[in-house]
């Protein structure tokens, strides 16, 4: 935990080092990975069963790897009836807040041609949902609700059940988000069998959706075999506090970031050096206590730094350098500052938005680009699930005015069977 | 070239056999390109040169990698008038459909909440342009113009110049387009400088552009260090021709198609046997004297089919199984058809509407999904050099009604530090 003013010596070397944050990760576990997905290619269901006993110790059997609709019921009465208000509330919102990035189809004419595109959602898209200590229904509703309002026709979940017992909420989420099929599989098996297809789970167009670093690696393996959302890492959080910030609310929001994991990455941007000061004496003093408090301190003893600028002008352009996942703004007037931010997955506004409101409630996906990534990923959106066919329409009329420019420029190319492809339309 | 009707035993093997057809590739050239790749994040300029020298047999110096403003004026010498001018035309409609694509920021209030997404530009886009037999200005055009209309403010060209002298048709297509930067680099080490940058290649964001196998795995490799466009292969047609459809054109459009590359694959679907038939015999005739004959007889002998279906309906669900990246439709009333088509990379519709007007003066881009990631990509577009930043600021009172749900998420996923996010406002 430094403080660095950028008249330090240090600040510079200290800022590099974050702007600089590996991308891609993975390039040690690509090999075991590989020999995971080529397996699961190979071998389909009977690679899958053989990973998820040798990984998650569990003895699946082949018809038991399809969650059915019996279980899915039983999950409401296994969580409380306010948690599932709850559920149902987040999904709402998160619905409302994509049905805006809907784009359609368009067409236009110009004299006698007709040009557009045509946008179409994907057939089938596969959500990775990880295991382990914790789940996160709040993900399952972030990745399948802008698959259902693209109008994707078959949405299927995998994620990983050690023990064989799927947790409820997670169920209770994916019923709510609409999703089509349910599987008990994790792990690099998962994404394998969403990619290549199995007789059980037939493939998908796009896997998306967090996981460790060995399901990242998969999904960067094989995309353009399938689409994939983006290459994530661990969560990131850069406040950018002016003098009138209060360090409490300060301290608390880098925490819920940092208590993600040993290796989510959060900072500090003030124009005042107090408040610098008093947010890294309450970090320590809110760490207390934390359910999560050893991997919040390990991300904060691994990786907390905070910068003194002398303006906000200068905050702003630290925040440009380290384009990070998640960018708090807590100052007076945010929106003032919105021209000059390039890069950031998302922004948090204001005084009364903590990243908990954005994670769970707000409407805005919360599977955003991380690792410096936000230079040129965008977050999680409908435009994931679907694309686009260009659509091209010339009358004979409008072939004549242009094929004089088509022949002279298939010519330049050296390319006359292409001349003569407009050509032939006059012969 | 076989013909084959819906009723031959041989008809779903072939089809499947297309279908199927690998979508990434290059896994046997992974090894080099990952050595060149390294060779260049560690040894910057020094690297790109050796590797110049290696591939391009060209002893490239240091200060002459950048192509002077002088060098691109005298290019225009090189070049006759009409084809400055149909560069010209052809970028002119290239800039006015991508105009059309721009998205913009949007904001709105909901109840005291304000939600929304940011677009910016990407910083620094990188295009890749192909040297050896084969040059293409119009691709330059496809690439630059849409990062120039999305606000790009540092637009790169790299391409290969095996005797040092660069192609004045790239040269005019670059200075048309707006690009900013251009240098004689091509191949894998052009990617890699681009991507990590160099001394005199300073890093972009994104890379875009078609290459061979080489450059295309470079790409593939370096997905999420950079954005990329796409996972490209060798050009696909496919043209479904109802009754009435002119074998003539049919077959010149194959070929158009075909010339590109011995492994271009063009396949015809028709419900006229006897067209089907014809199709086979002009592709035969028109093949005789084509400047690149040699390259499309090859492909033709190595990939064409011709599939006889029942009904027009039957032919579009073939199209949507082999999700081209052309599919022409050279029917009555095409756009009835729209709605049944699912994916295709771009979609050339009616009699007159040839491969070749959309390859350079329609106006849609032609740097197009291929090897059935038409399923999941999307053409090249305004999109692809933007990024969204997702928005979102809460007001006390509107966090007020979401805090309750807000806390019970967060119990859920056993995260009490994105609890206490919240609650720290109340306290």
């Amino acid at each position: 935990m430094t403080i660095l003013t950028n008249t330090d010596r240090a600040y510079d070397k200290a800022l590099r080092k974050i702007v600089t944050r590996s991308r891609t990760q993975g390039a040690g576990v690509e090999k075991s990975v590989r020999t995971i997905l080529k397996a699961v290619e190979r071998g389909g269901d009977r690679a899958v069963l053989r990973y998820t006993k040798k990984f998650d110790r569990l003895a699946l059997k082949l018809d038991h790897m399809r969650v059915t609709p019996e279980e899915i019921k039983e999950a409401y009465y296994h969580i409380r009836k306010d948690e599932g208000d709850s559920l149902r509330y987040a999904a709402e919102r998160v619905r409302q807040f994509h049905e805006r990035q809907r784009t359609k189809t368009w067409m236009y004419q110009e004299q006698n041609a007709t040009l557009g595109q045509m946008v179409t959602p994907l057939d089938a898209v596969g959500v990775y949902v990880p295991g382990g200590k914790a789940v996160y229904p709040s993900s399952v509703l972030m990745c399948a609700i802008p698959a259902k309002v693209a109008g994707v026709r078959r949405i299927v979940m995998c994620t990983p059940t050690p023990k064989g017992e799927i947790n409820p909420y997670l169920l209770v989420a994916a019923d709510i988000a609409g999703v089509d099929e349910i599987y008990r599989v994790g792990g690099v098996q998962a994404i394998g069998a969403m990619a290549f297809g199995t007789k059980t789970i037939a493939k998908v167009d796009k896997i998306v959706g967090p996981g460790n670093i060995f399901v990242a690696t998969a999904k960067r393996l094989l995309y353009g075999t399938v689409g994939i959302d983006m290459v994530a890492g661990p969560s990131e959080l850069l406040v950018v506090a002016d003098d009138d910030a209060k360090p409490a609310h300060v301290a608390a929001d880098l925490l819920c970031e940092a208590e993600h994991d040993e290796d989510a990455q959060v900072y500090l941007v003030t124009t005042s050096a107090s408040l610098a000061k008093e947010v890294v004496r309450l970090i320590q003093v809110q760490l207390k206590g934390l359910q999560r408090e050893k991997i919040a301190a390990k991300s904060i003893a691994r990786h907390f730094a905070a910068f003194v600028v002398p303006t906000m002008d200068e905050a702003i352009e630290v925040a440009n350098a380290i384009a990070p996942e998640h960018l708090t703004l807590s100052v007076d007037r945010p929106f003032d500052y919105l021209e000059q931010v390039r890069h950031a997955g998302a922004l948090f506004l204001g005084r009364y938005t903590p990243p908990a409101v954005a994670d769970y409630v707000a409407g805005p996906n919360h599977v955003l680009p991380t690792g410096a990534t936000a230079r040129f990923f965008s977050p999680l959106s409908v435009n994931d699930y679907v694309k686009v066919s260009n659509i091209v329409h010339y009358t004979k009329e409008e072939l004549t005015k242009a094929k004089d420019h088509i022949v002279r420029l298939a010519h330049i190319e050296g390319f006359d069977a292409h001349a003569k492809s407009a050509q032939s339309r006059f012969a």
